[in-house]
């Protein structure tokens, strides 16, 4: 029997109603010993994408846990539950890509279950609310000591529904992607990784040349943003290990009107040495 | 002596400020073993009705608890606190009206009490902020075991302040009601229950008029809002068993342009079955 | 060894990420039997001035604790992080002004260190995200039970960087200030106190004339801002201490349109009694 001390929830409910405290309760009620840590409730409502993109950037800093994820536009149509076992946690959450850059970057799904187990739900289930009814309960049962098989009937991980990969390539010195998230600051992630940056040769100290829509724009390449000037534009690689175009103190995606999914292209800027 | 081990904690005091971390404070020093489950904090500024129907639709999917709600624009003034048992619970709060709906969703006041021992506040009170120098120390000492005799002067339950049940009347085939919250999600929820629409002959696969101000618009009734296609019009009812309005994947309420307090009426359509 | 059973956590990162809870899992991590206590996390962007007047109102409520503080526009630069000790607390963040209202407020600081010991970071550090990858986890230790010393090379406390106290100047039965903050309701705290007040002979039952700009308005002073009718002008002194500015049931901030920083005088009117 494994319990697990921490259950992390993530969902797109908000913190205006009362549903996030509900799944709390209920939550408290199966078991009270575990500590519930809130990951966020304000993914945009029915945003999967930015909410796998939190999620996958926050598990990895999390203790092991039973993560709990609910961005369900789906809730009552025929999508299925999932309970997720990967590296020392559990993912819990619909079947619709959500969970999955978290279960990879815990290490790959190691075996699945759909949630077929009434036994672990609520005694009443409602259409619209599965965080409430169907998912925490379970959640709270795997937390306070439950078999993982218990959650229901196994199915193949390769099953599984999975987001496709954030967007990236890069070719001829050339790295082309997207905007993966904007964060509270403005500062646009984009899904280039560090790696692919140095790739086409980029490095702190030198510059890139950005291609989004019909625009191009030159920012500095720097170890933080804190290195150029207030109000300055510059591109750097962020804490999750993206590259990120920021302005110090300021907003970059209004500066640039850049929103999330927005195709970019990044080239680095030969450097000139004044001699 | 009762003990409880979680407390509940609905004000109107925003997240941007310090004041709820004040009381979660307070909270901690005189109950150190208690655990705090937040409601919410974002209640429109002085919206009792508000408050009470969250905290109502909430409530019972919490744990046993002292329930402490602080949405107060009388503070300071003669509007006195209140302590009000009812179910397994405590609910503790000005006597404004915000609990009445809860306490009655726990099974009805047994017995109540006025605020007026001193002992149990904090040893400095300010005008202007009871629910840290007042409501939870009170609420944070009878988690820790104090009688609730001990909070001050009994009081008849019948002299509690109770708003009124939120307007619905059904007759001649017509439920009337109004739009008691707006969620999230911006789905519209009506003060007409699950009971007061099968009455009326409304079901699942079936269609509703829904009238208000001078307006009309005709909605399929399902199961659940995942029922119709992305951008349509439904009704269902809702987790909380109250019928609701909503538009699959976007805002019923600034589609229809129904603000909580809008009066609506709701008959059923015949359903034309095609042969 | 003193081990604090609290931590208290700060920060301008907002709520849509997941960066709160990020550092919430290494705390959880590292000082697993430690609670947090969120103050705030809705800071606005680098408002390092509004951070700490947030947390120096607070933290007088809050038990002993390792008070954790990022609001860190210079994060990656050559400023520094502190620890300090001041009352039975400790508190860690960025050395730039952000904890001195606090550590002021908490009897002054008498040690202070600054973290430099890399043995209490995490493996790798990002040069953006020192909230997660340093202070955190420093004050997560030192909430387990590591010694203060352990933090880094001590520095004097006269090194530490303060903020100006907030401007304020009684002469000639004027009292000079500013706006110290607005809250979620719109009212206008100023950095006058309450002894300033009477000091001007501004008392409950009088009135005040406030000039800020080119304007001036004059307003009851009452002993809060249910001493008025509903939609009236009050001054009065909050539960910080402070003379605020407030409109009952209104936004006193958007009426008079005062944001954070604006100057303002303040003179008592004389009273006219009507015999």
């Amino acid at each position: 029997m494994t319990r697990f001390r921490y259950l992390s929830f993530l969902t797109d409910y908000g913190l205006e109603d009362g549903f996030v405290a509900a799944c709390h309760g209920v939550g408290a009620r199966i078991a009270p010993h575990a500590a519930i840590i809130d990951v966020t409730h304000l993914v945009p409502p029915g945003d999967v994408r930015r909410g796998a993109a939190v999620l996958a950037q926050t598990v990895p800093y999390l203790p092991p846990a039973v993560h709990l994820a609910v961005v369900d536009p789906g809730v009552g149509t025929a999508r299925r539950g999932v309970a997720v076992a990967a590296g020392d946690s559990v993912f819990i959450g619909p079947d619709n890509g959500l969970l999955s850059w978290a279960v990879t970057a815990a290490g790959g799904a190691t075996r699945a279950f759909s949630l077929t187990n009434r036994q672990l739900w609520l005694g009443r289930v409602t259409p619209t609310f599965h965080g409430r009814d169907i998912f925490m309960p379970v959640a709270a049962h795997l937390a306070a000591g439950a078999e993982l098989t218990a959650a229901g009937a196994e199915i193949a991980v390769g099953d599984l529904v999975t987001l496709p990969a954030p967007e990236r390539l890069v070719h001829d010195f050339v790295a082309e992607g997207e905007v993966l998230t904007v964060d509270r600051f403005g500062n646009v992630q984009l899904t280039i990784t560090a790696a692919d940056a140095a790739e086409i040769g980029v490095e702190p100290g030198g510059a890139v040349l950005v291609h989004f829509g019909h625009r191009q724009v030159t920012l500095p390449f720097r170890e933080m943003f804190g290195a150029v000037a207030t109000g300055e534009l510059v591109a750097y690689t962020d804490s999750a290990g993206l590259v990120c175009l920021a302005v110090n103190g300021g907003n970059a995606a209004q500066r640039l009107g850049m929103p999330p999914g927005a195709r970019v292209s990044v080239t680095a800027i030969p450097q000139i040495i004044n001699r």
